[in-house]
């Protein structure tokens, strides 16, 4: 006979209120109050001899909209959350830079939203300075800022509350296709009103802040020793993600190949509203995540809860995020 | 055309010792030198009214022993591992204790290994202490600690690394049955040499350095107002699983119900050679597991990997863990 039985998980989950005081009890308070903070989200990892920090930029959680996926109903999309344990009724969007320390120099992958969106009311992004200093970095120290690809929870953190140089010693890299995308009139003055226009707009404010000083980099080639960028276009035209590689050590560093994984690694065919070619970015997920489950690569997942970082297996039509073990020792 | 093919990325895998300096790179050496250093493993979350702290107490890597799994060849064990993307020639198993704040008390569900663990050269356990300062937690501070089982990483860190009362302000409960087991001479000259009767001594070595003075607490009744205690026995005869309830919040703690997932949570027919009684082990984690999936309630575990917390579902002929999402506010 074992002791438990359903009627008493159900009556052990109405008890909590009518609950009277243990014999033994003294304080009326617990001896600490609530604390209601969080960890510093941050996790180090190594890749052979470099050494990895996650930094989350924090998540946004809103009401789950008609068309997150462009391809598919709001009640298929609410489904699909409910299925992975989620509420139904709101998304949540995790954003998650790296850093590598390659020990010869300090790179940070993307920058979240930065500090003007931790001024918001509530706010529940803009954490990456936070952690950063958390995890002993100090943002003076990065030496490399590498841009994914022109959209603001990976470019707006390049500035600080003040609109100056978050990372001011840092050269700025970004990819060679991405830059002359967003830096070409043309484009601009064809691309539609509304968000598009936004894009050509908040990307060209926070390039001239940095009077447009950066070094463009180029797919399939490193963009620091160890570091190769990979083409992932679709999401945008200039999309990279990256195989960083030391030693025996290997990881993906897949940036936006999907959006967050609940939705859209369990349904690769499934476009977010967020990519700009969505039958590209589809062609690209399929090809990039076959080729991830075939080598048993690692990856690392900007969208990925943090600390984002998993392995992928095929499942059903799509596929399955398997998140590593957290290792409390690195 | 997507950039990326299978040659470029394999390419890029090799490619870390050859690289050469970019144009640009000043420095020989990062800005920061290699840290080294994990974030203290802690973890907040709220169950309605109650803050729930996770600290992990580390986890111990070992070789795969031959018997791990006392009813599955080493063969199949090491297929397990792999099937779940980890290394097939050695195990790590998390060890979790949790603390609730119910706002009147602040309360310790198992302690973990110990400042005793964390004196071992290269010790990876015996970090409940320290991560419990990091989250904002003095242990003086703790009124409670409830202990699941009489297990060493349950029960060692009752004592400091002086041999003395870890937690000097807390009333200590523990199972009635558990209790009367391991206090019970009868007993203790009926089990078997080596582990069993090893721990019947240490636990006896640590029941005595608190003068015997516990608080036994009897299943299927409150511990403490909102957590329910429920007899989950076979891993040993008192084994206690919990259901945490406040206003519309509510998690299973299930202690050790199951040791770690990527073993026994896809193969509810396993036994591990910590379970006393196999057969009554897996009995009651088949009936526990099939009704949390029915209740579809979030389950923390003293062996999953930190922070613990996720929800089951059923897979194959077994189960399935989805860790939740790591919430970067609270």
């Amino acid at each position: 006979m074992t002791g438990i039985n359903r009627r008493m998980m159900l009556a052990g989950a109405a008890a909590g209120a009518t609950a009277a005081m243990l014999p033994g009890a003294k304080p009326a308070r617990a001896a600490l109050p609530l604390q209601g903070k969080q960890n510093p989200g941050w996790y180090r990892y190594k890749v052979g001899d470099y050494e990895v920090t996650v930094v989350t930029d924090g998540a946004g959680t809103f009401p789950l909209p008609d068309k997150f996926v462009v391809n598919a109903s709001k009640d298929q999309v609410a489904a699909e959350l409910a299925k992975h344990h989620l509420d139904p009724a709101k998304i949540t969007v995790p954003f998650t830079p790296i850093v590598i320390n390659t020990g010869s120099k300090l790179v940070l992958i993307d920058t979240g939203y930065g500090e003007e969106a931790a001024k918001k009311p509530n706010a529940t992004t803009g954490q990456v300075t936070a952690n950063l200093k958390a995890a002993g970095i100090d943002p003076a120290n990065i030496d490399i800022v590498i841009i994914s690809h022109f959209h603001g929870d990976h470019v707006n953190g390049l500035l600080n509350a003040e609109k100056k140089l978050a990372y001011p010693n840092a050269e700025v890299m970004v990819p060679a296709v991405e830059w002359k995308y967003w830096t070409d009139d043309g484009e601009m003055s064809r691309a539609p009103e509304g968000r598009m226009q936004g894009l050509f707009k908040s990307n060209r404010a926070i390039f001239d802040a940095l009077n447009r000083k950066v070094t463009p980099y180029e797919w399939n080639k490193e963009v620091i020793p160890g570091l190769t960028a990979i083409g992932t276009p679709g999401h945008t035209p200039g999309h990279t993600s990256y195989v960083l590689a030391s030693g025996n050590g290997k990881v993906f560093i897949q940036s936006d190949v999907t959006n967050v994984p609940f939705l859209f690694v369990s349904n690769p065919g499934w476009h977010a509203g967020y990519d700009q070619d969505g039958d590209l970015a589809e062609a690209t997920r399929r090809k990039t995540y076959d080729m991830i489950v075939a080598e048993k690569l690692p990856v690392q997942g900007f969208h990925y809860p943090f600390p984002g970082l998993g392995h992928l297996e095929k499942a059903g039509d799509g596929y399955r995020l398997v998140p590593m073990p957290w290792n409390p020792v690195i």
